[in-house]
């Protein structure tokens, strides 16, 4: 059996090879071929890792065999030889993933090292001090990373020497310490593994390989794949390197710069250096690192040497480098480069002026941005240079950053946020009844509730900041009181919340507004150019319609009209329209509401002038405009014990009778929806009734409107036929009436899987389709979204049951599948059926590639993500081309 | 334009143009044809019907100048001339459409008759009193049913005058009262419509046509088509046929008769009839009517004759007939016949009859049995003799009678059932935690909740009679009583419950038995030889299990293992594992429900030695295993407001506390099925380990065991991937241990419309699939049924925005056609797939053929529905040949 090849010296390699040697070793390889000053080394591939986990932990065959050659051509090249007693060479043992997992798994220095060869060092450096102390961190890093034994006997054992010598840092460790320290740290390994300390650099480098291949599985990397969706099957490659010094003396140093700011984006080299020091003392933070360009004064022939390797690097890898060097006595060397991360802003200004520079394409700089990233700029947050205590952390349920007074009662919110004070609403969780606090306060805090629970919903909706399911944080409503991490805090404290992390923070915080650039207005009209999808917005009112004209929104997607039901002016008119007795009742209280609605529609009408509204009938079950039942139940029983209020008592329980009535097992499949108007039509009469009264003045005043009537919850053409035909009898009515002519469509949500499986028979009834992805993620999945993500999604995705939430981004394999089929079917039957989507998912980068790929026209999303679906829509162009 | 052919003379039809001549019309050609004594005639097709409803109320173009020729060929055969004031042409005009409405639509007898021919006829039959009363009779019909005036206003008038005359019967009037009754029945038209009653025939046949058709849309056609599923827009045929009289004196006579007997089979004419009387004289009850045999002593050539002709028309229909004749001067007519309706078990005995008469096939006689009608066969139901006083009407749930005393209290129902009183149990609406007192029970009936409600299932499974819905009812639970119909009932009260129909009927009825008859025993074997489709059972106990065989179930289906866990002497266990606050302690109480599970398991697996038994693991959320929120929140309030027993309070209120924190939005879709076992996996653990337990004590004792392992609401291959290593680990270990091997298989519900989806996927890991089809049509019609059918289903329905009740019946558009999808894209992966269906769906006849077109290999269904199953499959068979 011919054995793989799992050995790549740096010049086998190159930067493509990524997923075989990992980003560092595809890197040095790339680096060692431009002929920049790589010290020489070579790549164990991943698919040796691989192996390593395949047969259960046994090292590679063939392994050793390929190694040995490439640790020969190390030593040629630096004229050393590993374990030498008199020249030895000294490596270091790395690794390196496909994707970048920074600190997350082991690294071994000075490897090589043994009671021989540390003489050696000795000499060669003259330098017996920094040879002992290059020995005593080798033992320490070896101890700890492959002998898998604790850090902290080590460091108290160094503390206990130095507390003796009478000294503070590491440093000032006398050469007869040293000695100490090393002799002491090799009894201890003795001591805790029986056995001595490995003397053989071989068997040092055989046991640090295999250390590395384990910490691919350790805990934090675990952890870190899944948080960063990073699959757990690629393993890590091993990068072996001869060591060079940064700590031999005032002519060594060490580094890492940014070709570009990392922050700002600016075109300028950025970083900091410390001579006589290795890396880790750069991070320990001992002794304070130099800006990059005071190198140009301390030695102004390497800062020109480094300066013109960044720019080769920029210019070779045509993107922002982040980049790693050593100074050994006066000789560069480069240790690492990659891709710089960095905050969206820099890489939107990054992007553009490579775009100028000519180094990329608008493609390129389009493809670049990461649009998850953007929530950043599109909303107030917290500056990054304030000092935050954070006291408690919920789910990141919706971007942006608030401060304000805490307040637990909705009613207060409400007036107190009207009054202009800012108040953070806290609640165990909220119902469409809280909307108009939400809508008042600065952000909200919820215990209960996941990512699209309704406080996260219409929180996003609203572009306001909102933690959900802080679990650890309790309501002591006795005391008006919060509760969390021990500390208490009263209605009226001040209190912050981050609404793009889930944190929970301690007073008020300083903010920064969010502001699109100039490169990010530039580089959205490249976008722009490129997609094809259309990017609509979700909005209700006029304020929120301004808002997504002003994001560059092509129409309303999705207007909802309940929202406009739960106005606290009108909600005692909807309840009075609920719990009428006969039609006649019914038809008095909407014929009060028919004006309210005329208005509402005529406000978002004429804002949208020129461009679609999809209006969407009323959508909730009726008893979500009505109070609570368990509330009514606690009143009633209370009312019955003490007997106090007997006229009060039959009230209450006539209501809770009518509640009762109401309430529904599973409201999310129940009666809503257009099932509403099968049973009382003369709901979206109304409805459609004021929707094209407004169309008749605003035709009147001479503005152009192009009003659409979206049916929601269809599960058979037979309800969308018959409420298109009530719709259009209005329509001809009004029309009529006023003497006008205005254009309209009729259309239905697709939300339900019978609406799917059937949508050729119901395209030919409509004029479009609206994909409503939350809606149908939950029939699809059989997941009630707020007891998923309560009580059970956590599980599905920490077992890797499910790959990611799919209310946060579409599942194309069940939700995508019955989409594509819907699609296919409906334009079967209706080739002008326009097809969209308005679930969440039309504002979520990986889910509009997908609306893409099927041939959707348009995504529509909450007014504060538009420019990131302009600029998913032209990545997904771009990808699929 | 050519005008369509609309109207037909009977030798010109036949008995296949039933949609176009209605069964009336096309069976009176048949019998015209067969040289039947017919009265000659032409029928009016349904095309002309639905022409008039077209043209909006139009008479047809045309129709005028093809029904003259037609008139022409009447009078012709019969001498006679219509309108003719010498020997004048009479006609009845009668509705007939596709299918038999009987009684829903109008008929006009005697047209033709005005004050020339009423005395032409005098003379022709030297009978003036016959000629007067026909005439009365005839303007009394055609002014209720044509001009659409009231009866009553007639039949008061006829009152008054024999009132005045002193007499009490319509045939004591004389000529001068019966000319006088002509007259004011005259002047009474004229008065309330302004016109004269018309005189001209052709005006009289033109009106009484129309009238016909426009009874098509009457209220009780559309209430009667609604109920038996009759389309709308089928229309009704119009028969003009010269008339008969059997009133013509005591040579004359009418009646109506069946081949074979329509209660039990028995082959032997069996019938009534009256001399000197018509139609509506029999049905009148006046006098009363002789049986047929008598026939042959009164005019035994009549009786030879009519003898012969049910004989001929039996071998030519090929099944049982359903004769009206008339004898108009000893010479005998022909009015109708049809298939004649019969009882479930005269059904089968005439179908297994005929086949040994050699008259049918046995494929023949399978397909002539409806099986919905079996149940009538397979449950204890009410004497159909018994005096009933019926006092209110619910949902007609789960059939089978009951009687017994009532009880509003389950302990206490299963307290005095288990002491063997009859008991029936009235609740406002079920629970799981009633179960035990529904199994105690003799039948269950609720205020609250729909044909799929709790109740209703569980009843259906048990075989239980049971009444839903019954929303008239009220139960007073401090006077411990109920009220219904203004009648109170006290606790131990008897009431009996009729679950076919609906009906609550006061005290005891007498009952009769379910038995298998030979006949139908043998239908059965005809069955089995013909079907595809295996039938399974659901059963859940040994008891069930057995009856299953017994009904010739070839395996059970679906065992579901959360009723063992109901049992009143584990729920506490049960309970105890849910509260647990750890791994550890949930293990201890999971440990102490293993032993209770082997055993239940061991007892099934041994019932249905041999065959397979499909387990499926637990599947309900878990706080349906605990208190209801509700009543704890009740009790909390009450104890905070009393302050009585703080201790009480506090224990009360950590329960609530979790029960709250179980309680879900949606529970049908959360946490529930797999779900439950990917967040606990020590459950599932448990209960395979006790299956397996249980088959490695069968296969000790030499039984031949195959139990099949089922995972519940599975959305994603992993999951299934997850369970089934669970399983076959825990199957391993068993063997081992036990030193011995068992077959086992695991499989998956296909309940969720993504794990249809995903079929392909999920069948890689699975050995079966079972499709849930009653979550599966929640989940795609996005139904919650309780929600659904107590809210908006029946909207649907009356409004015909669905056409049946999915639940009932598989809806082959939606949910069909995923499962479709789903056995094709499962079968691409695993050839040895086996599919079946759970659902309840699996005893319905229309599903049941479902499964059989796209080639299922079994069903299951209730034990007791298991003959109808086996009869449906082999009917889907012959239908799918």
């Amino acid at each position: 059996m011919s054995t793989k090849k799992y050995v790549y010296l740096f010049h086998e390699g190159n930067a493509q090879m990524r997923a075989l040697l990992g980003g560092k070793g595809a890197n040095l390889a790339e680096m060692a071929n431009m002929s920049l000053p790589v010290p020489p080394g070579f790549t164990i591939t991943t698919e040796a890792c691989l192996a390593y986990y395949a047969s259960n932990g046994q090292f590679p065959e063939g392994l050793d065999a390929q190694i040995k050659p490439a640790l020969a051509v190390i030593e040629a090249a630096t004229g050393k030889k590993f374990g030498d007693p008199v020249n030895p060479l000294l490596v270091s043992v790395r690794s390196g993933a496909q994707a970048s997992m920074p600190g997350m798994m082991d690294t071994v220095l000075n490897l090589g090292l043994n009671s021989e060869t540390v003489q050696a060092l000795a000499t060669a450096t003259q330098n017996e001090r920094f040879a002992l102390d290059s020995y005593r961190r080798f033992i320490h890093m070896f101890s700890n990373v492959v002998l898998e034994l604790s850090k902290d006997d080590f460091e108290d054992l160094l503390s206990a020497i130095k507390r003796k010598q009478g000294i503070h840092f590491d440093s000032e460790l006398s050469v007869d310490s040293l000695n100490k320290v090393i002799q002491e740290y090799k009894a201890l390994v003795k001591r805790l593994t029986g056995k001595d300390f490995p003397e053989d650099p071989q068997d040092q480098l055989h046991e640090a390989i295999l250390a590395v291949f384990r910490s691919w599985n350790n805990d934090r990397a675990i952890f870190y794949r899944k948080n960063n969706n990073i699959p757990d099957d690629w393993g890590t490659a091993v990068n072996v390197q001869s060591m060079v010094f940064g700590n031999m003396g005032d002519d060594s140093g060490t580094g890492v710069a940014f070709t570009r700011s990392p922050s700002t984006g600016e075109k300028a080299l950025f970083g900091e250096y410390l001579m006589n020091a290795q890396g880790e003392d750069v991070v320990a933070g001992i002794r304070t690192p130099l800006p990059i360009s005071s190198l140009a004064q301390d030695s102004p022939e390497i800062y020109q040497q480094f300066l013109q390797i960044s720019s080769d690097l920029e210019a070779h890898y045509h993107d922002m480098q982040d980049i790693e060097f050593t100074i050994e006595k006066k000789k560069l060397y480069m240790l690492q480069t990659r891709n710089g991360k960095r905050t969206a802003a820099a890489s939107i200004k990054v992007a553009v002026d490579q775009y100028h520079e000519g180094l990329i394409t608008k493609e390129e700089a389009i493809s670049r941005i990461e649009p998850g990233q953007l929530d950043q700029l599109l909303h107030r947050r917290i500056d990054d240079k304030a000092k935050l205590e954070v006291i408690a952390k919920g789910l990141p349920a919706s971007p942006g950053a608030a401060s304000g007074q805490i307040v637990l009662d909705v009613d207060e919110a409400e007036r107190r946020g009207n009054a202009g004070e800012p108040v953070l609403l806290i609640r165990p969780e909220t119902t469409p009844d809280d909307i108009h606090g939400i809508m008042a306060a600065q952000g909200v805090l919820t215990i209960h509730g996941g990512m699209t629970s309704h406080a996260a919903v219409v929180a996003r909706h609203m572009g306001k900041p909102c933690v959900c399911g802080c679990e650890s944080l309790r309501i002591d409503n006795t005391k008006r009181e919060i509760v969390v991490s021990g500390l208490r805090f009263k209605e009226g404290d001040s209190l912050s919340i981050d609404g793009a992390t889930g944190q929970v923070i301690k007073g008020e915080v300083p903010m920064i507004d969010p502001e699109l650039s100039d490169e990010f207005k530039e580089l959205l009209t490249w976008a722009d150019e490129i997609r094809r999808l259309q990017v609509r917005a979700n909005a209700d009112n006029p304020v929120d319609a301004q808002k997504a004209r002003d994001f560059g929104a092509q129409g309303i997607g999705l207007c909802r009209t309940e929202h406009m039901f739960m106005d606290p002016a009108r909600i005692p008119i909807v309840q009075e329209m609920i719990l009428s007795q006969s039609l006649e009742e019914r038809k008095v209280a909407l014929a009060k509401l028919l004006p309210m609605q005329e208005e509402d529609f005529y406000g978002i009408l004429k804002a949208m002038s020129g461009w679609p509204v999809i209006i969407r009938l009323l959508d909730p079950p009726l008893h979500e405009f009505l109070p609570r039942a368990e509330d009514l139940l606690v009143e009633v029983t209370r009312l019955k014990v003490t007997g106090d209020n007997p006229e009060e008592l039959r009230s209450k329980e006539r209501l809770l009778g009518k509640v009762k009535g109401l309430m529904e097992s599973n409201p999310m499949l129940g009666h809503r929806g257009c099932r509403l108007a099968i049973t009382y039509p003369e709901i979206y009469a109304m409805q459609v009734q004021a929707i094209f009264q407004a169309s008749a003045r605003l035709v009147k005043e001479g503005i152009e409107i192009r009003p659409e009537v979206m049916i929601p919850l269809v599960i058979h053409v037979n309800e969308l036929a018959k409420l298109r035909k009530l719709t259009e009898e209005t329509a001809e009515k009004v029309m009529q009436e006023n003497g006008v002519h205005f254009p309209f469509e009729v259309g239905t949500m697709i939300e339900v899987p019978r609406a799917a499986l059937t949508a050729d028979e119901i395209a030919e009834v409509a004029d479009f389709f609206s994909f409503g992805t939350n809606d149908l993620t939950q029939t699809i999945f059989g997941f009630s979204r707020d007891d998923a993500e309560s009580k059970f999604l956590k599980d599905y995705l920490n077992q890797k049951i499910l790959p990611v939430n799919p209310f946060a981004v579409l599942d194309r394999g069940g939700v995508g599948k019955i989409m594509r089929l819907a699609s296919e079917l409906g334009r079967s039957k209706n080739k002008n059926l326009g097809i969209g989507i308005c679930g969440e998912h039309g504002g979520e980068a990986s889910s509009i590639e997908f609306c893409h790929i099927i041939g959707l026209d348009y995504v529509s999303c909450s007014p504060f993500r538009v420019p990131l679906a302009r600029l998913a829509a032209a990545q997904a162009a771009i990808n699929q081309r």
